[in-house]
C-alpha cells in the first residue's frame, strides 16, 4: 500500500465515532467541538525501549500503547475522549502488521470509549507509537493537592506487569504466569476507579514507574512524606503465584514494578474500589513501614534516564 | 540530570503562559479550559528520516519540529493554541543539547503564540520529536470543499526548502543558498495567511509533501481535477538564485519540493496575501499547463512510503 492507501485502511479500522468529533482521519487535522475542562497527554512507546517485538502480538502493540497513553487521563480523574497517534514504521512492518496494530488500537479505544481520530505516518528504523489523548475532566486532579494525615489508596494491580516483564526476559513458560503476562501485554486503564475518585481524592497519579517512585512524585509535589505499608503490598494471589514461580518477593515487585497503570490517590476518607496502601504526613521522601518499623527507601522504579526499566529483582539478582 | 531534573529544566525553558491553560508541565497531563471549535494534529520528526543531525543546530531541531506540527493547524484555518511534545533522546544527546532543543521549541512557540505545555521523555537510539498541537478554528477548513471553477492560491515560498535540502545533501557552500538553507532549517508557519483565508477559502492544505502532491490531495478530496500554471511557479528570485547555483529548474523545485509549509487554498475570489497558481475543474488528477498546452503529471512529492523525500532533480540527476 502507498501512504494514501494506508491512511484509508487506518480510517476503516480505526474509524469509530465519538461525540464532539466533527472531522476525523484523513485531513490535516481532526476537528473537535469542545467545551469545559480538558486534560491532555502524550505518551510514546518505542520498540527496543518500551517493548520488544517478540514479546507482543501486533494487536498487543497497539492496545498497550493506547492504554498507556490513556492512563494519564485517568490519573487526572478524567474520562478519555479521543486520541491521535503518530506511527513510525520500519520497512519490515508490513501492511498486515500495521492493520493488526490498528486493530489493537481500535479495540483499546472501544474499551476506553475514546477512538483514535487522526495521526501521522512516518518511515523509520524503529517502530514507535506516539499517542496523544484528550479527556474530559470537570474536576482535574493534579499531583500536588494531598494533605498531611490523608490516606494513600490504590486501584488496580501492583507488580503484576513487572512479573510479566521478568517472565518475558527470562523466557519462562508456565500457566501460572499467564495473568502476569496479560498484565504487561494488555494493561487496562482504571476508568471506573478514576470516575469514583473524583469525589474525594485530593491528589492522584498513575503507577507507570513503580509504586515507590510514583507515590514519591505525589508526595514531593504535595510537599509531604509518604509512608507505604509493607503489609498492604503483594497480597494479590495472582501476584503471589507469579512471584513464587519466578522466585521473587511479591512485595518487591509491588513496590518497584511499573506499567500496571494502577491509580494512586490521596484522600481524607476511603475511596470506593480502592485499597489503602499508606498515608501522607509532614516531611519529605518515601518511607516503608514493616511491622511498625520504618525505613526510608529510594523512590526508584522505571527511570528511562538512569537505571532503566527493570524490577530490582531482575537487575539485582 | 535525572528525569526529574530534566523535566524541571524543560519547564523553565518552555514555561510560557497561554490563555486557557490551567496546568502545564509537570503533572500526568496538561489541563485546559476549552470552548468552541478546535483543530488537533500530531507530527513526528525522526532523525535520519526527516533530518540529519549534521544539518541542523539543536535549536533548529526544536524550531523545525514545532513549526512543522503547527503548520497543520494553519492548514485548517486555525490559530495555534498550545502543544505537547514527546521526545525520544539517545544517550549522546546531552543535557546541554536538550536545553538547546527546548530553546528552539520555545522560540517557535513564541513566534506562533502557542507554547509547549507538556510532554513526555523517553530514551531511545533515534532522536525524535512528536509534537501535537491544538488550535482554535471557529471555521475549520478541510480539504474536500473546493468547487469547479475556483482558483488555487498559495501563500509562502514553494521549492525553497527543497533547494536547501539539496544544498545540504550535496554539501554546497555558497551565500546565495542561505535563504534556501533557512527555508529548510527554520520554516515559518503562514499564520497571517491562515487568518486571512478563513473568510473565503473553500478548501485548504499545507504544502509539506510538494505542490503537485498536496494540490492533488486537495483536488482528490474535493472530487475535482487541479490545473497548475507552470508560469506561476518559480518566479521567486531567492529560488531562482538558489536553483541557478544548484543547476536545477526552479519550477521543478516549486512543483515537487516539500517542507516549505506554504498554504494552498481554493477560493472563488483572490485571497489577500496569496498568489494564484492554478484552478480547479471537473475531472480527476493533476494537470500542468505550460504556455497553453496541458499534460497530466504525477502527483509525486515527499512520500515516506514509496520514493522518499528528495526533490526529483536530486534523485533523478
Amino acid at each position: 500500500m502507498n501512504e494514501g492507501e494506508r491512511i484509508a485502511m487506518l480510517a476503516r479500522v480505526l474509524g469509530a465515532q465519538a461525540s464532539g468529533v466533527v472531522l476525523g482521519i484523513g485531513d490535516d487535522a481532526a476537528v473537535l467541538d469542545a467545551s469545559g475542562r480538558l486534560v491532555w497527554t502524550i505518551d510514546e512507546q518505542v520498540e527496543g525501549v518500551h517493548f520488544r517485538r517478540a514479546w507482543l502480538s501486533w494487536r498487543d502493540v497497539g492496545w498497550r500503547a493506547t492504554m498507556a497513553a490513556a492512563s494519564d487521563v485517568a490519573a487526572m480523574g478524567g474520562t478519555p475522549w479521543c486520541a491521535l497517534c503518530a506511527l513510525v514504521l520500519p520497512d519490515d512492518v508490513d501492511d498486515a502488521a500495521l492493520e493488526q496494530i490498528a486493530s489493537g488500537q481500535a479495540e483499546a479505544g472501544k474499551a476506553l470509549g475514546a477512538p483514535i481520530v487522526g495521526g501521522n505516518l512516518s518511515r523509520g528504523d524503529r517502530l514507535s507509537l506516539s499517542t496523544t489523548f484528550l479527556g474530559r475532566a470537570p474536576r482535574a486532579i493534579g499531583r500536588g493537592g494531598a494533605h498531611a494525615g490523608e490516606g494513600l489508596y490504590v486501584a488496580g494491580p501492583l507488580g503484576l506487569a513487572a512479573a510479566g516483564l521478568v517472565t518475558l526476559e527470562r523466557g519462562v513458560v508456565d500457566a501460572r504466569l499467564d495473568p502476569a503476562l496479560a498484565a504487561w501485554r494488555t494493561p487496562v486503564v482504571q476508568l471506573e476507579a478514576a470516575r469514583r475518585m473524583t469525589l474525594l481524592a485530593t491528589a492522584a497519579v498513575d503507577v507507570s514507574d513503580g509504586l515507590a517512585r510514583d507515590a514519591g512524585h505525589l508526595a514531593e509535589s504535595s510537599g509531604l512524606e509518604v509512608v507505604l505499608e509493607h503489609a498492604a503490598l503483594g497480597d494479590n494471589p495472582l501476584l503471589a503465584n507469579a512471584a513464587a514461580v519466578l522466585d521473587l518477593d511479591p512485595r518487591e515487585l509491588a513496590l518497584y514494578g511499573g506499567e500496571d497503570y494502577a491509580l494512586l490517590a490521596s484522600s481524607p476518607a476511603p475511596l470506593p474500589g480502592f485499597r489503602r496502601v499508606g498515608e501522607l504526613r509532614e516531611g519529605r521522601g518515601v518511607v516503608l513501614r514493616t511491622a511498625g518499623a520504618e525505613r526510608a527507601i529510594e523512590p526508584r522504579g522505571f527511570d528511562h534516564f538512569t537505571s532503566r526499566s527493570r524490577p530490582p529483582a531482575a537487575s539485582d539478582p
